[in-house]
């Protein structure tokens, strides 16, 4: 039987986490653009990014923390790198290993890379059949850009998605296979509504925003100083995520509310930049 | 007392976590070059860098963290992030809480604010008296862009380095304060070579690859496929780090002269990029 990813059921809940494999991260080499990425994207499907962890590429280091996420029974584990042909892209046999589960050649998965190769008139050499190597059990994901497909793998309380590590395949892999399985299990509605504001300090404002913080828990609230001392200005990120959208409106439109009434009470002046919504 | 940067023993080790507190870099409305600016500073002054974490500004997540990184007996630790005025502001809180250390008004940090404040005339609210509150113990690092210090705290194996979120405060603290102190501890030097490879993929590479890096388990070699199908490019990462300079620089001439000759063999070209080390 192949299992497909149309006939998979939610997780057990939002929770995430994003590990991404990659010693060239930890160099400093490479800017974790695909953490960002995923990031906004989980969070606007109406996730709850709890952990961005970037580890290297060692089964002692990296192996402990996906052990953790299973330990912590969380919804989502989104993996990105370590699915190439070198030496250090051991991902799928780490996730094999941490959850005792054969790693073995998956028949989909080899089929495109075999096509893949076949297509550039190359052979299929050992690094290149590694790349259809998956846990028992996991989902191949198709890579429309590049060689490695990408596994969904199925644990107790959720899935572990892996995707490669170059950002433009990632990127690929997951808005044409992820996102849309992802947005049908989603139970959250996510709304964010950015404010600008002129000429009141950060710590000025921080009064205020501390007390509408403490009123509305289910809105995140955060301050960011940008300007000058002589010139101040605050962005405002208002982010609200619930399973009812109105109730959701409601927070944000409250919160904008008690921001504009503190901005004039302090003299200052306010923008709004836009938001963005998953509705 | 006034414990001083200058009178700082050595950490028990190199090994060094950066854990960045922001749900702003969670929910992806914030790229995190903090991160990539402490990897590539620690890397080259001789630190390996096992962790990059970002965590909710919330005790349950970040704390544990925290408490694991104390579990490890690592070197250092960073944190940026969580020093403001506002009320998800708790790294310091967080970090008091898992030494069981008492969080106090720092005398000197408390004057660093109060200066920065008077030059503004504006006055010493509590939520501006609040970035004075350290554990016990701690040195305030001056902020010569903003208001919060940062801080540093030994703990039994090595330091706890807490600076701000905000990129150009800390930059100018890491390279005013902490860099000097980092860069007389280091014990290691570190060199990196990066080399472009054209006409070769990187699959067809990788057997290579796996070979040397077996060959010179000291050195980092990572593939970096670039460019198109048609014209497959290849960056090659190269970065080894070593007690001892004549060693590390004999490892990546090795490792350099092997690279040339696999390219050659399969019949690409090879371009070096340059290179940077930290003697």
């Amino acid at each position: 039987m192949i299992l497909t990813l149309e006939g998979l059921q939610p997780p057990s809940n939002s929770n995430a986490w994003i590990i991404n494999f990659g010693s060239e991260i930890l160099t400093g080499f490479t800017q974790n653009t695909n953490a960002t990425f995923l990031a906004r994207k989980l969070s606007f499907l109406g996730y709850y990014v709890k952990r961005i962890m970037v580890v290297p590429d060692a089964y002692e280091e990296a192996g402990e923390e996906i052990q953790r996420w299973i330990e912590k029974k969380l919804g989502l584990l989104i993996t990105t790198g370590g699915l190439g042909p070198t030496y250090d892209d051991s991902t799928l046999e780490m996730i094999s290993k941490v959850l005792s589960l054969p790693l073995e050649v998956n028949p989909e998965a080899f089929e495109m890379v075999k096509i893949y190769y076949e297509r550039l008139g190359e052979s299929l050499t050992d690094e290149r059949v590694k790349m259809a190597k998956m846990p028992n059990g996991a989902i191949p994901i198709r890579n429309p850009v590049g060689a490695a497909p990408g596994s969904i793998l199925r644990v107790e309380t959720g899935y572990i998605i892996s995707l490669p590590g170059v950002p433009s395949e990632m990127r690929a892999m997951f808005e044409s296979a992820v996102e849309p399985i992802l947005a049908r299990w989603s139970k959250n509605k996510v709304s964010e509504e950015i404010l600008e504001i002129t000429g009141i300090m950060e710590s000025s404002l921080a009064p205020y925003i501390n007390a509408i913080a403490k009123e509305f828990p289910n809105a995140y609230i955060k301050t960011h100083p940008k300007g000058t001392e002589g010139n101040p200005i605050v962005v405002v990120q208002i982010f609200a995520s619930s399973k009812n959208e109105a109730e959701m409106n409601a927070i944000i439109a409250k919160v904008k509310e008690k921001i504009f009434s503190a901005v004039n009470k302090l003299g200052g002046s306010i923008e709004q930049e836009g938001g963005k919504g998953s509705t």
